[in-house]
Parts: C-alpha cells; structure tokens; sequence
C-alpha cells in the first residue's frame, strides 16, 4: 500500500477471480465458463468490427439494445448494457444503497456482493440459507434493504420459482430487488417478464455463460425505466465507452444466433444430468443445480482434499474455504468426455481413498 | 430519477460524450480519433482471439503488461492495464483523493476530472489557465491537493515540458500527481521516466489516440509499484476482467507494430502543420497544439456558429460552450485530404460571412 492510499479503500478486500494458471493445460471446470467456443458468426462480427477500430463505440450502444429488447419483449429505455454483468451490479449497489438502505444477500452466494457493498461502504447483512442450502423468501420479507438475490444461486445452483420471487418483490415495495440471473438459462425460469408488474425489479443477465462470451465481457441489466435512469447516471459518470466494439458486434451476432445458443444449453443440460446421476452413484451428496454448474460432496473425501487430487491429475474444480461449504466443490458441466473423464478420475481416487483406509 | 435512487449520485452531472449522430456520414473531427485504421496484424490479433471468446481473459494481462514493460522500459509491477484511461483516471480519484486530500486541475482541461471528482464525493479546486491557455507550473506548487494535468492539455492542445512537470512533482511530495498524456505521442515528451525518480507521480495513456484504437478501450497507468497496487485493490474490487481476450490480443499486436504508430503519428503531426498554417492565413488564433487536433478561434465567426455551418456542410467538429473558450472549436487533425476539404469549405463560409458583413 502506498502513503497515499485513501482511508476510505485501505481495508478493503478484493475478490478472488478463479485461478487461471498457465503451467499446464487443464480441462477447466472451475469458473463456469462454456465448453463451447461462441457460433462462428460472432468471430465473423469481431473480425468485421476489428476495422474500424480507431473509432470510438455508441456510447448508447443503440443497435445491441434495440436486438436485446427485441429478444427479452421489453423497451429499450428498460436495458442497460454493461461491461460484464458485474458492472451493472456495481452500479445497482452504488445507485440503489447507501449507509441509510443497507444491501442484503444470502450468507451464501456470489462472492463479489461482500465485495462490491464495501466498496461502496454500504453496510450489509448476510441471511443464512436454511440447512438444505435452500432460500426461505420470507426471510426477506420486510427487510427494507436492497436485496441481491443470485437466481440461480451460487455456488449451490438451487434455483427459486417465480412465484416465491414474486413474494419477495411484493413484500419489499419500497425497496430494489436485484435478480441476478447469469446462470438462468441453463434451466431456471428469469423474472425479466415481472420488470413491467414490479417497479422495484432490476433483473441482470451476462453473455458469459449460456453465450460462450466471458472473454468478450458482456451483461446487462433490465427494469423499469426509471431504475435505467440511473444506472445510466452512473455510466455516463464513470465510463460512457462501457462496451467496445467488438463486444458490441459480438453481441448482436450473439442474439441472432438464439438457435445455437438454445442447442447448447440443452448440451450442458443433459451433460449435467449424467454428472449429476453418476456422482450421486459414486455417493456423493448434490444441491438440485439447474445451473451449467454442480455442488457436491463426498462423505469420504474433503472439499479441499477433492480439488487438490483433481488439479494434480490436470482437472480443475473450484473449491471455496468457507465454514458452511468446506465439504462442497463447484464443478462446472462442460462436454460429455470431459464429464465422463472426470468420473473415472473421481471414481479411480474414491478406490484408492477407500483401500488406504 | 427513480424513488430509490441514492442521495449520494442524485445531483451527479454525468460526462458528455462527442456526439455521434447517425443521421448522415460527416467527416468526424469531433472526437480525436485516428483517421487511419489499426495496423492489419491489430486486426488479425482480434480476429484469433474470437476464436477462444468463451474463456475469461486473464485478470493480471500478463503478457499486455510484460509487452507494454518492455517498450518504456519499466516493471511489469509498474503498470495497471485499464478499460481505457477514463477507468485508471477514476481509480486515482478514488484511491488518492478524499474529502481530506481534495483534487486540483485546470479551470480549462478534459471534463471528466470534474465528473469523477463528483462521482466520488470529491472536492476540487479549478485553478485558471493564464490568458494565453497555458499552465503556470507555480500556481500548483504546495497545493496539498492531488494533481491531475493533462499534458498535452486538452482542448488547448498546450504542453508542459519535463522540466516544468519536475517542478510540480518537487513541490509535492506528500501528493500524488497525475500525468494524463493521452495525447503525448504526437509531439510531447513522455514523462514516464520520471517514475523511478519520483514515487508520487502516476502517469496514465490510452492506446485510442496514436495507437488507432478508440473502439477497443485499452488505457494503463505507470507509478511507483505502490501506487499500482493501490490502484489493483480497486480494480479487483470492480472488475478484474476490465481488458477482455480481443482488446488484449489487440494490445499486444499493437506494441509489435509499433512503427506504424510511429509512421502515423508523423503524418498526424505534419497534417496538423498544414492546417495550422492554412488556418492562420485565414485569420485563425491557434494555441501551439501538440496534440492530434487543434484549437482554433476566428475573429469573425463566432465559435458556435463555425461549429454549426460546419456541422450543417457535413464536418463535425467540437463546441465547448464554456465562458473562457466559447470563442474556440477543438478540431481532430484527420488525413491531409479531409484537412484540405476543411479548409476550403472554412474559406467558402469565411468568404459568405464577409459578404453579409
């Protein structure tokens, strides 16, 4: 730290993206990326794009807005676009908390809330999900805070229905509930239809995922059009150039390729169907995930003990040290052989945990 | 501005982009981009990279950061890599600046050091350019106050030299002061060196000026490897994928062409010399601009309505209309051609005005 560094951001600790290391190759299932490079007309827009480089991106990024609002039935003036959907969830924590309207998310949930809250020093609470990692709506019933609720969840990929989010948007009136949907595409149903029933809904998506887009960094945010109002204050604030070009053009090559990106999330579905039925065969315990991830563990072996015998055999898993999921590891679905090839691996350590004892 | 919207960004006045209207094609001199498109290799770069859209890109930019340590000879422990340099500019404003350490920079100078002092709850000191719109390096000796100077200035184009910027770092040892040299490479001197001699002085770049690649958003800042640090805190803190897979690929592509940059900045400097010229003949009052663009006032024309007639013959130039410089237009140095054409469409309008006199 420097002597300049201000009081306000010296305590502050960072997030922890997930580990990309460059000494090997692994087959990564760590970081919920797709198996799945992005349809073949996505790399034809970046390379179209790529010509015209010198000039700067629409600021209002009109064209990618106007095929989002086209593909989600809802207004342009309800879509902002953003630099990966953690923008939109820095400027919904900025825009929508403050010292007088504390943020609230589930104690166990996407890492980076904690992170963005003392950012901004915003005070938060963390509600505990019940035993079964699931989210009882009516603790957040009343609780006049901003509320970010990751549907589905993370790490645990448990999904809520819209019937319990709408309970949820109903008891809160006063107040901004943030659906964060990265994962909904992969089998969970979004509330972005809610955005025109609920004022007080922001609901935000990414390309990362179902899109095959994480290296392009690409999210959104849709709600009502006044919310949109401000989060763009707050653009136009920090970085009007948000997106750049051929994010941009990837984008709209993106939306006009639905088919392919139907196709493989209904790929990383079944291939998390075989997972999910051959790691509960091999006796591990898993969450209902409808995520393009899973969360297991295994009464013989630790959490921590799994992904170091993964990483060492050239498989990496995301494992996080905290108190209540210590025993669990997140483990992303990519194709059918790398799935298959992760069994066998798991299934050849469990036979030597099981005769070393 | 909806209900929820915090009290602490209610009264924010965000920036304003250069219009980009896309009612007709004008000759763009608004916005200080290249004219001329990135080096083929940048192009190809982007395009392999499509190819791997679906993976993150590394958050440390590695290989970006170790090209960019090679070409000025700094550490890679020196330098943070930026979604252009509007985010490592905001970063410093929330990293060294606070309501104890406020912010100081010229009355007249880029207008989004204004907007992130307010987005950050910032106070600030404008400190006037002498009349000739030049930096009197004393008015800003022992300020206690972090320093932010754009050199070359913008919109006067005006530069300070080595020795002056040496003045301002001795007198204020106990603050930081930023360098903000988007515009040094066509025909300033870079005061990167200065960072292994004085460990408060941050110097910040962009490739979107010289390097043809305002679409892309890649900036950086070199320091003292504490004030990186500090500046990583923040960003891993907000976005640690700020520079996605093509903007890296294209980053790196760039540094290895870095000839053609050279080439097109010696292009860009004689064009500019052309149209200084050719607009003094025609009455102009120029400031001594280092910069890709030139700013340019006329006796008989008002400011406004130059800006107008050429917007009306299809050439877009830029209006601030501020009270010291509403007199002045700020015009992007294109190719000779589209400076040829600039100057006699001025001669015609000169001509008609002189007429109805």
């Amino acid at each position: 730290m420097s002597r300049f560094f201000s009081d306000r951001y010296a305590r502050l600790t960072p997030y922890t993206p997930g580990e990309q290391p460059q000494d090997m190759q692994y087959i990564k299932l760590n970081t919920n990326e797709s198996p799945f490079p992005p349809p073949a007309a996505v790399c034809s827009a970046v390379e179209e794009a790529a010509k015209s480089l010198q000039l700067y991106p629409d600021p209002d990024c009109k064209k990618l807005t106007a095929a989002l609002a086209e593909q989600y039935q809802v207004d342009p003036k309800e879509i902002l676009l953003t630099n990966g959907s953690d923008e939109v969830l820095n400027f919904a924590f900025m825009a929508f908390c403050s010292r007088a309207c504390p943020a609230a998310f589930p104690d166990i949930t996407y890492g980076f809330y904690p992170v963005f809250a003392a950012l901004n020093q915003i005070p938060y609470t963390e509600i505990p999900l019940k035993d079964d990692f699931t989210i009882d709506p009516a603790d957040y019933f009343g609780l006049r805070k901003t509320i970010f609720i990751a549907n589905p969840n993370a790490p645990t990929g448990i999904a809520l229905g819209l019937e319990q989010i709408e309970q949820i948007l109903s008891a809160n009136p006063g107040n901004v509930v943030v659906i964060d949907e990265a994962y909904v595409d992969f089998g969970a149903e979004s509330c972005i239809p809610l955005i025109h029933k609920y004022d007080n809904l922001l609901v935000t998506q990414t390309f990362s995922k179902s899109r095959s887009m994480a290296g392009a960094r690409l999210g959104f945010g849709i709600g009502h059009p006044a919310l949109i109002e401000d989060l763009n204050t707050i653009k136009y604030s920090t970085n009007p150039y948000n997106i750049n070009r051929t994010t941009m053009a990837a984008g709209i090559a993106s939306l006009a390729a639905q088919a392919e990106t139907d196709a493989n999330c209904r790929t990383i579905a079944q291939n998390r169907q075989y997972a999910a039925e051959a790691l509960k065969e091999l006796g591990f315990t898993l969450t209902d995930a409808k995520s393009n991830f899973l969360f297991a563990a295994h009464p013989a072996i630790g959490g921590k003990t799994l992904y170091q015998k993964l990483k060492d055999r050239g498989i990496l898993i995301r494992h996080f040290e905290l108190p209540r999921i210590r025993d669990y590891n997140r483990i992303t679905i990519g194709t059918l052989p790398q799935m298959q090839h992760l069994i066998r691996v798991i299934r050849d350590l469990l036979e030597e945990t099981h005769e070393n004892i």
